[in-house]
């Protein structure tokens, strides 16, 4: 739906799959807008605000609102929302101290107004009663069905002609554009629509979120993709409220119909709660790698730098996606050639290699000192004719997915002239072309043309230029994802029974023997196991097993089996395994105390050769449910090279957790061993995000290891721990 | 020296050590200047130099020699050379047809003339006969002392008031600064210059050295340390010519007597011969990671965009470096202090502690709504004297190394008052002060005072800030480092003996039983071995070995002992050696033929547990000797985790290479084990460092592996192969 005042009635909120959306035109589109708090005096917010809105060309009604003023800026002002007599206020902006802005809501909600943008700060933020009166806002909110923005936040943009709403109190009125911004930092707003302009990036809409009450950086994100205008999202954000939510919402956005790309910034590193975890994934989460993982799995592409977020978006300025990674490169000089490549392949882009008609064609059109593959050089002293010819035949060739092209500043170029063409080139061929003009002053005004008459990408350097180039690319391979949905069998009703008689226990912290059990049940690969109660029953279970068994000590507080001598190896007889369980008992006690509680051994066949990997589950506050996976032992321990996703995983989410760390190199054949059995642990791994979610009470999970044999063979647990919510360790 | 016209004589090439300088002054400061080539043709080379070189405002004399021309630019034309009566003509640019260079050379040379830039192209780029011009060209230099910059390069500038000299043919005279520039590509220089421009920044010297046929990188680099004027020395390089020589003139003018920092953009990887090598060094050197090692080991400041090079430049624009990474932040907004607090942790910069006293002094000055700790925030509404106060106390307190500063710009900023507050407090504190000013056209007044009043390095954005200020740390640190010389206890005359035996019998493959002789002698730690040449032997070695022993088949040609039976672990008597003994000869006889050629076995004492390393060795045909170290195994073969250097190494650099793997974690107590002799394995890096210095006949050499003991246990060589140049593998 596209922006405009003519909204007879407001649409309502709607859903798509399991996503929410909260229909937020009426607050990006007012018929009216009323400023309660508007002043006269100059510097103040409430007179930035004012004059916002009447120079960025609102085309509503605006009321000020202030009882001492006769006027503002020639608008007559009314004493208080109640002497507003307009059926079509759609919005009230608020700009007074904190304690007047729920009465004034109430009183907007009287007169039927729905939507509200609230400046003012002193609220959460200040913590102590502005967290009460942050509560009683969003409280008010929900009780009467208002979208209610901020509170202390910068305001909110729309360019849109039809609208052209600057309710912000920021430094100017962006230009028009095509580029949907939302920002958790109002501050970071001023500087980025003053740093924008300078660089000729217009906007569609323009967002200050502030301390999102009430509506969410997902809310906002599902408005601009709905929003015809804005072709990217751009996003600030220091913390994501619920990451379950925001995954779903940002997959719609970026692979759903219509994909839009989802650019951010991701600051604020949080690491509180980690330390009091007591599973290998819990004491792993919360770090910045679960962010970067997070947002991954979302198809957001994360940025580091408010630079690179302005380069990265003005590549998709370029509607069309590059068909794949293969890169031309065209250059009038052999330096910046060469620096282009390192940063086409260091940024993960390719070199395409020439069809012979393409090398052929560029040897009849270039003189004999050119380059004629890749990077095709048409030398210093090329005019625009030649680099048009250069692209021509480059474009043509169907190893080339997109294109590069570097233009230095020489004696004989004329940067304009090179720039139109390149810009025809790019009308002609239907691939992404990217323009690098290398250099400043005299380059500008072909960098102008491109930018604004063809809609070409255009850059000082190649590095820019390729790190952009390759994000795009990145986001073309993610819209041909889908979440590839895949049936996993599993048995819910026989590991809740199980789970739902030791919680009858108040048994919250489940040793090996019940977390196998629970697992067993579940329908997971887990080593043959038998608990034995005796001597006499351990050789049983031994003697139904295939070979060698290991006898490990089972107990509610046993947590360390080696170092208490609790774990027998390797018995290949009746007798080695009824001397190892006597032998076992005696020296737990010795170290543990007489009084230490044992329910006996566990009985597991001895497995053969395997990778040992470690799975595990820990729910975050904010995050959600997370699960890792990487190599067991040091690479785990030591190295910390582990994978996150959030839960519910689909196929592909799985698929790239295990690829991910770099100790996944050890799952393909190595020193003598054959692959992994790789398709097992993936299974493993759908059947643990399907657990995590059948089961909420699950707060931590550790099984380790997952022994993963060879291609074909699966994989088995063969220790585990579970903790339920409400457990104590 | 600085640059000056009034040299009454050059002054000769000189020596520091055993760094070589060459007097490049009359180059960059010549008393008059002929242009062979000098051109009234605008749009020409020949035209452009003439035209910068009185733009540029030149004080000394300028020849055009043009035989066709009466004038240029109002400058009386010469026909030739041989008409210019002028005993202080010191340099004459080249600008004519390859062909024609080197007789013109001759003809300057006759006249006395010793220093020349040879402008034009067509020499070793283009190959074939170019490349013998080329050569003729280098020839003729050395046989008459003479300096030659370029051919194929764009010129070269000297700012310098008293020089005023802009022989290059680039876009522009640059203004002036403490910038000197050293570029391998010409057309870069001409985007370089440009883009500097609007940014402000100004240079010293500038020189574009082309294809280097005489004067080197390295020149020209010692050339700018010398240079009063300028205080950091930047650098575009395609390829490296001597890697050690680079590496010895770096470190001298990064950490010797008035360092200077130098930063590189480096391109071009290569890859070539790499796959031709054999050992596992050689098959790992050639690529990037060996240029980083190289650069870290040189103490350059490597950098992968133009942008970031001129981000870390401006921040060596204020001299002082700082006393450690501990930085304090101040700002005027929590998000963009969220993402200072980011972008410092994520460059490794360290966000420090305040005392009490700074605390106290914060909060007494500041309002209630700031925060006090670090990042220091002073609100949005605060003005220059809010943060002339909280910066005053955050530089007084000596857990402070450095401050950012940052300012969005507000309703109630005034960035240039502030900015001069910024500037006052970092001439008053002494302390490396740098600021964010976010935005563009709003703060650019500030940000231009800052620059050119104050010498604060001025960004707009944190990332490019805390990135350029690591840098600068990183600078201040390894300036305090130093060539810290070890003496290690060889014996190169004992392993001389053995080589010469050796090669004289024909053999320069040398496999285990050889190479471990060679390095035995040289007095490298080694296991206990012998050859034995039939059981008896074998059975008398073992009993003079402590403890268990491993026999191994000898032989010129068996390289994979293993695979063939070669190799027999933990034989405890003598009957067990005997029988291996017997076996081994059987089996290896079976699986390769009768005929194969056998010495006997290597007899060595069975090593207890310790960590495996792997030391190497290969040459690079312009790098130089490569060292190279990392864990065994797994991590040489699948992860490639390896640490490489340039010989001779000093301790500093054997530290660095050993901590520099990701896998260097295991060298420390993990999982039970102590730490590692990393002393031990210290001694053995330098020990291999001189043994390749002491041996330029070795090519290849592989200890793998060799086991590292715990702490204080040492360390010693289980297995080595040396190959010798001329080797047939």
């Amino acid at each position: 739906m596209t922006a405009t005042l003519n909204q007879s009635e407001s649409p309502a909120d709607s859903a798509e799959g399991s996503v929410h959306f909260r229909n937020l035109e009426p607050l990006f589109a007012p018929r009216g807008i009323a400023v309660v708090g508007a002043s006269r005096r100059e510097g103040s917010v409430g007179y930035a605000i004012m004059e916002n809105l009447i120079d960025g060309g609102y085309q509503g009604v605006i009321y000020p609102v202030n009882p001492k003023a006769r006027s503002l800026f020639g608008i007559r002002c009314v004493q208080s929302l109640d002497s507003i007599d307009d059926d079509q206020l759609d919005l009230i902006v608020v700009v007074i101290p904190a304690p007047y802005v729920l009465p004034t809501i109430k009183q907007g909600v009287a007169k039927g107004v729905k939507n509200f943008v609230v400046i003012s700060a002193g609220f959460k933020e200040v913590g102590g009663e502005g967290v009460e009166r942050e509560k009683a806002l969003k409280a008010y909110a929900d009780e009467n069905g208002l979208n209610i923005l901020g509170p202390n936040c910068l305001g909110i943009i729309n360019t849109h002609p039809e609208v052209g709403m600057n309710a912000s109190f920021g430094p100017l009125t962006p230009n028009r554009g095509n580029i949907g911004l939302i920002s958790q930092s109002g501050a970071l707003c001023s500087a980025l629509l003053d740093y924008a302009g300078t660089r000729g990036i217009g906007f569609s809409r323009f967002v200050s979120f502030g301390n999102k009450a009430d509506i969410s950086e997902v809310d906002l994100m599902l408005s601009l993709w709905k929003d015809e205008e804005t072709l990217a999202i751009l996003m600030y954000v220091e913390a994501i409220s619920d990451g379950r939510k925001f995954v779903e919402a940002a997959q719609l956005i970026t692979r759903g119909p219509n994909p839009k790309p989802i650019l951010m910034i991701k600051t604020g590193r949080t690491s509180q709660g980690a330390a009091a975890a007591a599973s290998h994934t819990g004491s792993m989460a919360g770090s910045d790698e679960v962010y970067d993982a997070l947002l991954e799995q979302a198809g957001v592409i994360r940025v580091d730098s408010v630079e690179t977020l302005f380069d990265v978006a003005a590549c998709f300025s370029d509607p069309v996606l590059p068909a794949g990674r293969r890169t031309a490169i065209v250059t009038n000089a052999g330096g910046p050639g060469i620096m282009a490549t390192d940063a086409c392949i260091s940024s993960g882009l390719e070199l395409c290699k020439f069809e012979d008609y393409t090398i052929k064609s560029l040897k009849f059109q270039l003189p004999a000192a050119g380059s004629f593959k890749n990077p095709v050089d048409v030398i210093g002293d090329a005019r625009h004719d030649r680099y048009r010819a250069a692209l021509d035949a480059v474009a043509a060739d169907d190893n080339v997915d997109q294109i590069m092209v570097i233009v230095t500043p020489q004696t004989m170029t004329n940067t304009t002239q090179i720039a139109k063409e390149i810009g025809e080139t790019r009308k002609f061929c239907k691939k992404p072309v990217v323009a690098c003009l290398m250099g400043a002053g005299e380059v500008q005004e072909g960098a102008n043309e491109l930018r604004s008459k063809y809609n070409v990408p255009t850059y000082t350097f190649p590095e820019s230029a390729a790190g952009a180039m390759m994000a795009k690319c990145r986001f073309a391979e993610w819209t041909k994802t889908s979440a590839s949905s895949r049936e996993v069998k599993v048995n819910k009703e026989a590991a809740a029974k199980i789970l739902k008689g030791l919680t009858d226990k108040g048994i919250t912290s489940l040793v090996e023997a019940h977390a196998m059990q629970v697992l067993d049940a579940y329908g997971f690969p887990t080593v043959p196991f038998k608990l034995a109660a005796n001597a006499d029953e351990a050789v049983e279970a031994a003697g139904k097993m295939d070979g060698p068994v290991v006898l490990k000590i089972a107990g509610p507080k046993i947590l360390h089996k080696s170092d208490v001598g609790g774990v027998a190896l390797n018995l290949n007889s009746d007798d080695e395994v009824r001397n190892a369980y006597n032998t076992m008992i005696k020296t737990v006690k010795q170290r543990m105390g007489d009084d230490v509680e044992i329910w006996g051994v566990l009985v597991q066949k001895m497995l053969g050769k395997g990778r040992e990997m470690i799975l595990g589950l820990s729910r975050d506050p904010s995050l959600g449910p997370l699960i890792m996976c990487g190599m067991g032992g040091i690479y785990t321990e030591v190295f910390k090279d582990v994978a996150f996703n959030v839960a519910p995983l689909d196929e592909a989410d799985a698929t790239r957790m295990i690829g991910k760390t770099r100790s996944a190199k050890l799952l393909d054949p190595v020193r003598g061993q054959k692959a992994a059995d790789k398709q097992a642990l993936l299974e493993s791994l759908l059947k643990l995000s399907q657990f995590v979610i059948d089961f909420p009470q699950v707060a931590e999970l550790d099984i380790n290891p997952l022994v993963v044999f060879e291609k074909g063979q699966g994989c088995m647990a063969a220790d585990a721990r579970i903790i339920l919510s409400g457990g104590d360790e």
